[in-house]
């Protein structure tokens, strides 16, 4: 099964507006991560210790036991526009010992060897979505693949109706800009919804749950 | 107090693509009201029986007794472009008996005198939003005023920084296009949000209500 677990604003955008090397998720755009790196699930499954133990973290914590794999962007994987391209021996930005401890699946259009940091190994696709996908899914065994971010990589999976899962965690905030998680999504590929969870948090995040009909 | 309730698609939407006479609300837009007019409470609310008891008609039920007075944009009196202006007799197209049963206040461009329907006054003011808001406050008495659409309204109200208390009720439906809740409202008045409830309902419905601290 194929899966998103993606937080949004409570008008729709994944990043805020004007990245920069200072905001790589763009203004205000690390308030829809917070409620996330405030949770114990999260602390310690990045080396960390404390954090609160709450809905928001046993949600992490399910994610995390569910995906057997990920797939992510190019740039979800090393950062602003050009950066490995420019340096194919750069090895992304999740440091010696990344929080996967599964295969991921890098998209891209540069074809590169895969990379092993720690328990993680990325391998780069450069065939396409359907492929990664597949890759995907056979390293997953009977565990779900979890497609990572961005906001693009997800909008290509919607628009393609390979999604079987939306998990949509609104923040409580208002970005006014930025990279919107629906954009031209479904003019090809028209979706039914169910919603299969509701879960209300202390923290404020509504923590939404779709299975895609297909 | 200044609310709004109002039921948008997950991707956003307050009405769908293309609206036409058929399709007022556009393509599909007409789901993101069936989970309302299959309550208990909307349809005695319009004279109609039977219909769903469930969270969905309390929500419905509480939203109708807490408005002490409603504002509205010249569209959602009479439907599509220019069609009072045209005719400065048209009733717009609530019929004799309106639901509101308390004042009406419809932003236009158009002065024209005060129409009464059944229980319901319609009064159209061309003096702006914060006129309107004016007038609507003192009319509501110890009640709400409830911005009662369309989208345009609601944004223009929000730009402004003037409302008090959101409630998005959120359907399980991707529309792909359409008039979005959330365009270009925050550039000019960031506002912070307090998520103050999520009801989740057996419909899908998720409904979310934030506070707008100031």
């Amino acid at each position: 099964m194929l899966t998103v677990d993606i937080s949004l604003s409570l008008d729709g955008f994944v990043a805020g507006p004007d990245p920069s090397l200072e905001e790589p998720l763009g203004r205000g755009g690390e308030r829809l991560h917070e409620w996330a790196l405030s949770t114990e699930a999260f602390r310690s499954r990045h080396g960390g210790s404390g954090g609160a133990v709450n809905v928001d973290s046993d949600m992490i914590d399910e994610t995390v036991r569910r995906a057997g794999a990920t797939i992510m962007g190019r740039r979800m994987f090393s950062g602003g526009a050009g950066s490995w391209e420019d340096d194919p021996r750069a090895n992304g930005w999740w440091g010696e010992e990344p929080p996967f401890h599964h295969p991921v699946f890098v998209l891209t259009h540069h074809a590169r060897e895969p990379l092993v940091l720690g328990e993680t190994t990325f391998t780069f696709v450069t065939e396409g979505i359907e492929a990664a996908l597949e890759e995907a899914l056979a390293a997953a065994g009977d565990k779900d693949v979890a497609i990572g971010g961005g906001g693009s990589a997800v909008q290509q999976y919607l628009r393609a109706a390979l999604l079987d899962e939306l998990q949509l965690h609104v923040v409580p905030v208002l970005l006014g800009g930025g990279v919107r998680l629906f954009e031209g999504h479904v003019a090809e590929a028209p979706a039914e919804l169910q919603c299969t969870r509701n879960v209300a948090s202390p923290t404020g995040v509504a923590h939404l749950r779709y299975r895609v009909v297909k």
